[in-house]
């Protein structure tokens, strides 16, 4: 599928068929998502991908952002250094969204829908799925076989969102 | 170009020709970014497209994260709302940076390198760019055409940084 297309036409998918999704598919996204670039090549992200029903609930019960239960979750943290400043964890929060923005795009190709989540209780998905205390699970992608077809949601104009040189200034 | 091509050969560029960026490439490059996801489809970005050459060396010079000037700079910015919490800003990043990858992908498939950058001097940048207060700018994406084809920088392996349903057991 070209990467253009791919972009424009990947929408959220917020509701799934019960279909599992093949290991196989689940390696090709994750290896999108470790191509994603970080800064200074830290990789400092880390990929839970929750399949087990029990464990998917829990983390359900928990999330607001999360609609309906998904074939799998990815829930991506970042494995902090032990030195991290608060600017590092905010390239880690960065470098997770850039590897998150890879993980859906890769998802679309496969004909498989998905939608990214803020909307949890970090410390609840911190006990649910054993994570430790120097690691912070920033976003989940849930995934699945789509189970809706959503018109695109409206877009503001480039003439409203982008500027020549300086703030305001009309491109 | 096949996304998942486009996600794996992509890579960070930072050495350019001289060569300009056509504005047709570059709306294409800005309506990738724009068709990227938001929290609550907010749209809180903006992008301000640095081509003037006083104005790029002026950015470059409070940037330690950009090693030599390209052809354009994409300014990431976002608008925070007037009551924007902290839990907001951080929303507005992770939406920043994921249309970052939309921008760098749209990028390499126009045949055109980019690298992100997020060391530079805020306050700096802000003024320069007259960037109003309430409007962050987030991330710097450099555009132009490779004067470089670096080898891909090692990744970590799969099994290394993905996890089956709790941290650190194996998947």
């Amino acid at each position: 599928m070209d990467v253009l297309e791919a972009i424009k036409q990947r929408r959220s998918i917020r509701q799934f068929t019960e279909q599992a999704i093949k290991r196989e598919l689940l390696e090709q996204i994750l290896d999108a998502a470790r191509w994603a670039p970080t800064a200074g090549n830290q990789q400092r992200w880390r990929f839970i991908v929750v399949t087990d029903p029990t464990v998917k609930e829990m983390v359900r019960k928990v999330s607001p952002g999360i609609f309906a239960t998904p074939a799998a979750f990815i829930v991506i943290c970042a494995e902090a250094a032990p030195d991290a400043s608060d600017w590092d964890e905010w390239t880690y929060l960065a470098d997770c969204a850039v590897a998150a923005q890879n993980i859906m795009l890769a998802a679309h190709a496969l004909g498989l829908g998905s939608c990214v989540a803020i909307s949890y209780a970090r410390a609840a998905v911190q006990e649910i799925l054993d994570i430790p205390d120097q690691v912070n699970p920033e976003l989940i992608v849930t995934l699945g076989y789509p189970a809706e077809d959503p018109a695109p949601p409206p877009r503001l104009p480039l003439s409203q969102i982008v500027f020549a040189d300086r703030y305001r200034k009309e491109w």
